[in-house]
Order: structure tokens, then C-alpha cells, then sequence
């Protein structure tokens, strides 16, 4: 059996618990040669169904032609064949390349349920491609990994069983096989970066280095290594930690490094891409015990933050300019997202019913020096203390609601109740409550 | 301050118990900058004392030249000036670029005590160009990571302030100064193959995209940190794990990726270079619960052997033809590196004066299907079941002496005598000593 088809085969041995083989066929050689080679594998591989997919990005007018092709070809070779239409819009400004891609995904994995498998035909030369694109993003282990040769996809699988097989192999398979197969002219426009790389770049390393791509692709599967390590080794250390928020003392154990992983890790949780290795270094200096360590590290639309003893995600928020408005008992939408407050009549607990319809009712928020006279304990309190008391997140306290009678503050929130203000056995009160995001130590 | 000048000054900053900064300085416009930088600094940083190294390598008619305008530049600016001359000569094979850098750094080390740091003046396009030549190299992530900014270096430190300054910001500067430099004519010579990329390659990268030697080194640092992470973890891991051999229930407990991670880091101890993920995971099929799971992985020079739930390495060796040695109680040194015996005489043990003295005796070794009579235990016992029970090492089996009294085996090295050959209460008796390395586990 030629080694291709053989590398094909171990690949498909190596899957377990999978009956569909969708093989995505673009007419071109790489795939022609795939498609060919798991022909031969039919045979062998009775308990496994084999159909073709191609994917029409309708960017070539010659695409219908195409289509033509590969449903000629599939026929040939006796394969269930689908044609999908895609129309791949730059939404994102990521460029065309990248659009098309989303796309012809989004098409494929339609197909891909959880017993079955997607086989692509990339190659060790377009591993070598990518793994250069990745550099030039200046790209962490996680990217130099490059195109996994296995992965989860949709519900399923995909593999690239060709990723260490060479196009020279593949142009020789398809030359002794006499496969026909169609050009895609867009492959030579440089336009494209990564045909840039692929028709300049690259030629000028091989004509020094000529294993160039199963050097480079050599690299990429060693930092495919690296990156589950490295995943695994940061699950495991995050274990204890909560979603919004990375305890201190999880940190604190490990080396430098071992940190900057940790955040990074927690920070992807919380779906920030790859920080800078300075802004890790930033947010590590929060660690530290010294009293005038940063309490906040802001960066593009980041935010961590760091409160008892914990650091803290959020996404960046604009300085709220925070208006007093006034409240005559509906259920009130705070403005700027800040929650919902409402009023419930009750007996005996709240706000006194007949003070505050006396009263000119507002929400207000904090200014500094507020002071309230709670039950139970001695002379009033100033807010600020109340807050630190019951660890009130300091990057919400001013956006609490106050609740004022005239000038009087009679109760913040949910949380307290002046004394003066309470409704009295037996009479009749108003309860307030607030409906808002978590901003509270749990 | 200059960018380029506080760069330097943030790196020397961050090194602790530093008294002498020693600037290898070849006459070149980087190390002039980088020596300028110090010149600038060495106003503000009163406690360290900095001096200036030039390396001639002799490789060059003009180097005599080079070294003369180092001294005068070094004592225009000040410092202190010592030119070493090199003999770079590449004993390894390893080619002409590699053999001078070695003889280099040896030559510089020997200026690097415990107060010392060497400051080079790589930058972020020498980082770029090393990062690709280790991708020709297949390499991992330890490769991958290019040169470290900062390292131990002899009993001192090596730090490379300029890693992430762009040669064009070096050039810049020097105009600016209006500083005079040596070129190196052999820096355009492209039969290097690091001048090969910064002649041809890089600038047809860069010209597309001229941040590439930005992000590449951006790359670099990430897989540095990576590697270092790993190097953390897998000390870890390993932290139980004797010199010559690796539990198996140490690595049993992990991830595919984290146990070969392991085996990689153990293999690194015994001197091992990266061995291929195909060689890692061969030695893994030895994990199997299967009694058709190999016993031996041979590659290149290297051997890995899995005896008792352990794996020991060996470095390869040849098949040995054992014969036998005629013994008349000299101090014997046995062929092929297998030890010493020596005989001494003693009362009441070993074997008898009387029938050794009568025979003729002769070092043999192991043919199988020898038996001996053990003192306290019943029968003749198979030298292949005492063997197993003293856990003896598969592949020394057959390199322990066997003591012949003409046909009969009386002993087996130092471990075990047949009874029927010992020496009686208050008789004379042969003591043998068998001086040889570890062979059985500890």
C-alpha cells in the first residue's frame, strides 16, 4: 500500500467510536489525492461510510464548472456527493481569506455529527504556511501549534491525516495515479498572504533549506505538544477558581512564569485573547505586598482589578456621570444598566409608608460623607465604613442607589435602613428591592 | 533619556548582586550603541564599573585593524579595554559559524564571576533570524525561545538589553551620536546561513510585511516563557525520579502529552537531545498493560529499557562475545569494561583452598541452563530463577562472572557460592570481590 494511503489509514484506525467519513473536496490536487486514497481504504474499511463535500464560495466564475468537476469525479470513484453554496462576507474585517474560511467551516460542519469525521487534505507545506502566518502575529505556543491534525469539530471530529505528508507526495501520488484535477488560479494571486508565502517566501528558504516545511511543520506539531500541556497544567492550577475572579493565594505559590500562565489561562476564560506579556506583568505586580500596589490594570477594553485578595475581570466601563432622579414608588429602571427598584407595600418592616408619601422621594448616589443611623448599633455610620464592613466590590459602590426622603438618606439600596425611618409595629411600610448584576464578595 | 539608553538601564536595573558590567564589544554598530547606552549610563550607576571585551577571531585579514579601533573607541568613551585573540577551530563539525560563537562565549566567560554580567547586543532581528533558524531545525519550544534576555552565564550573568529593540532604532541611534563603526564584510556573505536570511530572506518577508521581526520576536519571548513553565513542571514531576531511571507509576497518572513531556525532561538528565514524538511515544507503548508491550527502545545511540516498573536509559551497546578466561587468583581485570575480580584468602568461608588449588578455575559467563547449590536452601537452584528473585538487570545477566572449578560453577561472582565448594569451619577458604558498576536495582 503506498504510504499515503497507509498514513490515511492510521489515522482513520486511530478515531474511535466514528461511521461517517466526510471528506471536503475542492477539485484541487490535495484533496483529489485524498479522496483518492480513502477510495482504496473503502474496501478495507467496510464499517465505515465515505461521502465528499464541496464547498462553492461562488468567488470564481468558473465555480459552477468546478462543481462540475467534482461531481464527475466523486461519481467516478463512487462517493455520495454534496455541492453547498456559501457566500463568505468580510463581516469582521478579517480579510477575505479568513472570511471564506469561516464559511466554508460553517458549511462543512452541517455534516459533521458525533460519529462523524471531517478528512481535510492541508499538508506539511501548508502547515509550514501557517505556522509562518503565526509568526507574524507574533503568536504564543497556542498559535505556532498551527492546524491541529485532530481536534473536536461541531458534534464530531475533524482530522488531517496529510498534515506531515509533503505536496511534492501528493503531486507524485496524483501524477502515478493519472488523477485529473482542477488549478484554483487564486492560489497564485500574492494578494493573499498566505499565497505570498507560498509562491515568494517559502521557494527562496527551499531553494537553501529544501525540508524547510517538514522542519518548520516538525516545530508546529511540538508546540501542539507544548500548548496541551500547558492547558492542562493551567486547568489544573485554576481548578478552585471562580469565573469572575482568580484568589491571590492561588497565585502566590507558584514561579513567575507559572503565573503569567495562570492569568493568561484566566483571562481567556473570560474571553480576552493573549495579553502582553507587560500587562501580565502588570497585573502580577498587584501580588505583591506593597501598599502601593495598583488596585486596577486597564488595557484595550480590560479591566482586572484587584479586592480582597482576589483579582477581578470586567470589561472596561466609561466613567458614569450618575443624575439624581426622582421615584414616586414605580417599578423604576435605573438608568445606565445599573438594575431595577421596586416597591412592595408590607407591615410592620420598610420605609414608613406615611413619611415617604409626605416626602419628595429620589435615587441618588454616592458623593462622599453619606451617614446613616442603623438599628441595633450606636450613633450613625458613615457609608464608606458599612461598605468595607460588608466587602462591597469598590468599583460599584458608586453606583448603589440611594434612597432619600427630602434631603434625608433613609436607605441604601437593599442593604440599610435608617433607624429614624423605619415603618413602626403594626404600620404599614414600603420595602425596596434591587434587582442588579452581582457586586458582592460571595 | 533616550529609549534605547533607559531600555538598557531597566535591564541593568533588574540584575541583582551586580558590581562589574562587562560589554562585549566588537567594533560593530551594535555593540558600539550598546557601549555608548553604558557610556551614558555609567554617569548614574556609580556602584557598578563597567569595562569593554573584544574578541578577535583572527578569521579576517583586517581583524588586527578592528581590534585597534575598539581600543580606541573604548578609551575615547572611557572604559577600561581587553582584545582576546580566539582559535576558532570546528572540531564538531558543527560549521564555522557555530565554532566561533563557541570559542567567543568561552573566551568571555572567563571574565564572569558571581558579580559580573556580560551585556550583548543581540537585537530583535538577530532574535528573528535565530528563531528561524531553529524552525530549520524542527525545533520545539526550548528552541523556539531563541536567545533568553536575560541568563547565568559562567558563575555570573549574560543579559541582552537590546532583544526588543529593531536594528533600524540601533542604526538610528548611531547616526544620531554620530558614532563611527567597523563594517563585517563576512555579514553579507550568504554562504552563512544566518547572513543568507538577513541578505534574502527576511527583507522579501519584511517587504510585505516589515514588522516581522517584531512579531517573530514577540513569538520567541512566548515560547521562552512557555519553556520555562514546562521546565518547572516537569522538575516536578520528576522531583522522585532517580539519575538512571524513571517509575513508571510517576508517569502513569498523566496526560499522553504530559508523560512524554516527562520522559523528554528525563531523557534531557541522561543527556538525550529532543528525541522525535515518534521515539517518545514507542518508549510510551512500554506503559501498556500488555505482555507483548516492548521491553527495549533502541534509537541513534540510545537505549531505554523497561525492567520492574521502571525505565532505565543506557547509551547503546554492542553485542558482546564473551569468552572464557583462565583464573590462577591474580587481581583479574575482565575484558570489555566488566569489572574487576579480585581473590583473598580467608578462614572458614568462600570456597575451599583445597579443591581451588586442585583445579583448574576459569571466569565464564552466562550460556543459561547453569544451576547451583545454595547453603540453607533445598536442591540445586536455576541461576536464571535467583537472578530474577535478586532483580538483577536483564541486560547485565550475562556479564556477571561465573567462577568455574574445571567444569563446576562454585560461584557466581560475589553473590552467591555452591555449598558443596565452601570452605569448612577453621579451613582456608577464597573470598571473592567483584569491583564493577550498578547492575541491579536499587
Amino acid at each position: 500500500m503506498d504510504d499515503l494511503v497507509n498514513t490515511v489509514k492510521q489515522h482513520l484506525d486511530s478515531i474511535e467510536g466514528v461511521t461517517k467519513v466526510v471528506v471536503a473536496y475542492s477539485g484541487g490536487v490535495d484533496s483529489h489525492v485524498l479522496l483518492h486514497a480513502c477510495s482504496i481504504l473503502r474496501q478495507q474499511l467496510k464499517s465505515l461510510f465515505f461521502s465528499a463535500v464541496y464547498i462553492d464560495h461562488g468567488l470564481h466564475d468558473d465555480s459552477v464548472h468546478w462543481s462540475e468537476h467534482c461531481k464527475k469525479i466523486t461519481a467516478e470513484l463512487g462517493f455520495p456527493f454534496h455541492s453547498i453554496q456559501v457566500n463568505a462576507q468580510d463581516k469582521h474585517g478579517d480579510g477575505p481569506e479568513q472570511a471564506a474560511r469561516v464559511a466554508r467551516y460553517a458549511a462543512l460542519s452541517t455534516f459533521i455529527d458525533k460519529h462523524s469525521v471531517l478528512l481535510t487534505a492541508q499538508h506539511e507545506d501548508d502547515q509550514a504556511e501557517t505556522l509562518m502566518l503565526q509568526l507574524l502575529r507574533g503568536a504564543g505556543v497556542d498559535g505556532l501549534a498551527s492546524m491541529p491534525s485532530f481536534n473536536q469539530f461541531n458534534a464530531g471530529f475533524i482530522s488531517r491525516p496529510l498534515l506531515r505528508v509533503s505536496k511534492q507526495h501528493i503531486l507524485h501520488y496524483a501524477k502515478n495515479k493519472g488523477l485529473k484535477w482542477v488549478e484554483d488560479s487564486s492560489n497564485y494571486d500574492v494578494s493573499y498572504d498566505r499565497n505570498f508565502l507560498r509562491q515568494e517566501v517559502i521557494p527562496l528558504i527551499q531553494s537553501r533549506w529544501p525540508a524547510f516545511s517538514k522542519t518548520t511543520a516538525r516545530s508546529a506539531s511540538h508546540c501542539a505538544e507544548a500548548s496541551k500541556v500547558l492547558a492542562e497544567l493551567s486547568k489544573e492550577l485554576l481548578s478552585d477558581s471562580v469565573e469572575h475572579e482568580l484568589s491571590i493565594q492561588l497565585l502566590a505559590g507558584n514561579k513567575e512564569e507559572t503565573q503569567r500562565l495562570m492569568i493568561r489561562e484566566w483571562l481567556k476564560t473570560q474571553g480576552v485573547r493573549l495579553p502582553s506579556k507587560k500587562i501580565l506583568q502588570q497585573i502580577q505586580s498587584m501580588l505583591k505586598i506593597d501598599s502601593n500596589k495598583p488596585t486596577l490594570i486597564a488595557w484595550a477594553d480590560h479591566q482586572v482589578r484587584l479586592f480582597d485578595n482576589r483579582l477581578f475581570y470586567t470589561p472596561k466601563t466609561e466613567q458614569l456621570i450618575l443624575h439624581k432622579v426622582k421615584w414616586c414608588g414605580e417599578v423604576l429602571t435605573l438608568p445606565n444598566l445599573l438594575g431595577i427598584l421596586t416597591r412592595t407595600t408590607a407591615v410592620g418592616e420598610g420605609i414608613d409608608k406615611v413619611l415617604w408619601d409626605s416626602s419628595t422621594t429620589s435615587v441618588r448616589y454616592r458623593l462622599g460623607g453619606e451617614r446613616i443611623k442603623l438599628a441595633k448599633r450606636s450613633g450613625s455610620k458613615a457609608l464608606k465604613k458599612l461598605l468595607n464592613e460588608e466587602k462591597i466590590f469598590p468599583w460599584v459602590r458608586d453606583s448603589i442607589p440611594l434612597i432619600y426622603l427630602d434631603d434625608h438618606l433613609v436607605a441604601v439600596a437593599n442593604l440599610w435602613l435608617d433607624e429614624r425611618f423605619l415603618a413602626k409595629e403594626g404600620e404599614q411600610g414600603y420595602v425596596i428591592e434591587w434587582d442588579h448584576p452581582d457586586w458582592r464578595i460571595k
